[in-house]
């Protein structure tokens, strides 16, 4: 089950990145489970990392390779998180680097790993490294949707994005993958994210807008609230699209950033949209809030409801559940004379009760929808937040009974 | 689907508690809904309500009658909440206590109202008012059990429990029933409880002794995090049992709260094991914390992964979930050498990654059990914490998507 068509779009080859995609055998025989990023050398790498406190072995190596040299190349296998694995699993996502590292000539250093699966299972270091020359032989420029695939998990659909700009004459090419479809929360769930560009963009400017546009796209989704070991999100940007460094400054950063928001974004959405169990896209929007924080809390208060939830699920506009859900969200001393709740334009709540021209006919016309939008004004100040997520369906529990067996 | 046998106990009668059943049709047909008790003068009572912001009418009235007089009746209607009805909520439950307080020649304010059911929907108040007189007329000292059938919702069974214990050659009757099965949630979620006692207690103690019984049983129980906007847990002593009046320094009361303990303990836990689509009762036991809040934050986020209890469900030993938890709870600088995971009297977890004498026959074994404790020891410090939860199965959501049709 999954929200909208997928289609996954056409990539624009991104000059300076080529992706190998191949079969290591780690869960599932046959099926391609390795995927490997080259960048061409003067490329530069910022990424952001999951915030759970038993971060997985790849993502401790990733964020120490990184704070150190320039990355060339990114080692991504499904299949097996390493995560939960202790003194163990570090030894062997230090080994896959090596291996790659000494098969393509770097330094161990700027090799970054990956990993996504079950938790506390050793990883098939053998197998991996075995499949290692396969990987590397078969990198190119156009194998992007073939990376979509390789990195999927539970996804039911191959997760991209790409667009090509003009900037001072010079196109600029996009491209980008992700992939997560449970465990997913914000601040880096079980979700990886691959967004590379050809421009030429500053250090600096480059960790920023790693931050900025992460914090604003997968950092607002969730699925089932729970985040995972081992996420990351990495912006590399290999500068070989012949036109001027992009600094703080630049006059061609809003036309850029433009359009990397526009693939950040379409990358998370496609998450949501593939949720474990999805019937329905939800976007939970919280308006006149006096601060982020409080803006925040009641919005996944209400998409981390699973009674709101079951009621999209069923598309029973339950408005009553959607109340309760904000009113226990810990925000102190809101005015519930004041305060306002939509389903899509339809007024639910207002004046402490429901709305007076609110009829079962007008939510039920609103819920039948795939797509919904719950919108909540605190009236308590000017600070907006949006997160989105899917219903709770018995496909969610189907899945997650039934995931190891 | 419950866990446990959950058959009713025997119920002491209380001296000085009469309680009356009947259908008011509010909105099935035929189904006993209107609960009445009555409280012989000088009865004493305290209670703890729901800490949702957008508390019900009943809550707000009962809170005001509460702090002005010594209630002479509480009168509980199930089928409708009467939550989200604005002024017209607050008119319908003043006129419900008004109408009781005529027939029974009290004050209105000594006539407390509790409702649970369907938020939103006007209180169908002329029906609740013509069954008075014969809730009125029903009263008598052996009416609990059909009391605890009455103010059940999705509860699939009616919830009770009783003590006797003799205080100083005098006997005492303690008698509690609770209602309560989804939206349940610390801070008294959709939740009532009402134990009532005929021993005599000091006004502050009483207070005292709901707060803290309250906080150590209802407020820790939780099926799916959602906090109610209606619940009241009433602690009744009538003082007619002859002995001695209880205060704070009598040496009584460690025997009296003990079994006042076992009456709250067992109620709350009623609730759990008839968690909507429960199949397993689970005790999530914190110890190792620095504070009470990062033990309670561990067990909640544990107790609330719906990746944990879709595990449950399966009965599937799926550590690196209960691992995952733990992680994203938001405690800093855990110790993740130290810190340590059991199921049952397995340990999954130790000195960073799987515990080596863990085998998934141990693990297994423990999950086979229809009463589960996860315990996590975080080796900070020496504070302890006990939450009770059940795990999330394909009846939750078929419960939860078919509720209102």
């Amino acid at each position: 089950m999954a929200v909208g068509s997928g289609n996954l779009p056409g990539f624009f080859p991104v000059a300076g990145v080529r992706v190998g995609v191949v079969s290591a055998g780690i869960k599932t025989p046959g099926r391609k489970d390795l995927v490997v990023f080259e960048l061409a050398p003067g490329a530069r790498v910022a990424g952001i990392f999951t915030t759970n406190q038993f971060c997985a072995a790849p993502v401790v190596l990733s964020r120490r390779h990184l704070a150190t040299s320039a990355p060339r190349y990114l080692l991504i296998n499904t299949g097996n998180a390493n995560a939960g694995t202790g003194a163990r699993g570090m030894a062997d996502a230090e080994r896959c680097c090596a291996e790659l590292a000494t098969l393509a000539g770097v330094q161990v250093s700027e090799v970054l790993p990956f990993s996504t699966g079950v938790i506390g299972e050793p990883l098939p270091v053998d197998k991996i490294v075995k499949a290692l020359p396969a990987a590397l032989a078969d990198v190119s420029e156009d194998r992007w949707a073939e990376a979509a695939a390789g990195i999927m998990t539970t996804d039911t659909r191959p997760k991209g994005a790409s667009r090509q700009i003009v900037l001072d004459g010079h196109k600029v090419s996009i491209s980008g993958i992700s992939k997560g479809a449970g465990m997913i929360r914000p601040n880096m769930a079980t979700m990886l994210g691959f967004i590379a560009t050809d421009a030429r963009i500053a250090p600096e400017l480059l960790q920023a807008l790693s931050a900025r546009l992460g914090e604003k796209s997968f950092n607002r989704i969730t699925i089932d609230s729970d985040t995972s070991t081992n996420d990351a999100c990495m912006l590399m940007a290999t500068g070989r699209y012949g036109g001027p460094e992009i600094t703080a400054d630049s006059p061609w950063l809003p036309a850029l950033e433009q359009a990397l928001w526009e693939v950040y974004l379409e990358l998370a959405h496609a998450i949501v949209r593939d949720g474990e169990g999805a019937t329905k896209f939800v976007t939970i929007d919280v308006r006149g809030a006096a601060s982020q924080q409080e803006a925040l809390d009641v919005a996944y208060t209400v998409a981390h409801s699973p009674l709101v939830k079951t009621a999209l699920y069923a598309s029973d506009p339950n408005w009553g559940r959607i109340l309760a859900a904000v009113g226990r969200a810990g925000v102190a001393g809101l005015d519930l004379e004041a305060l306002e709740i939509y389903l899509g334009d339809v007024c639910l709540v207002r004046a402490g009760g429901r709305a007076d021209d609110y009829t079962e006919a007008r939510g039920q016309a609103v819920m039948d929808q795939e797509e919904i939008t719950i919108a909540i004004d605190l009236k308590r100040g000017d600070v907006q937040e949006t997160v989105w997520t899917c219903d709770f369906s018995h496909d969610y529990v189907t899945i997650n009974a039934e995931y190891r067996t």
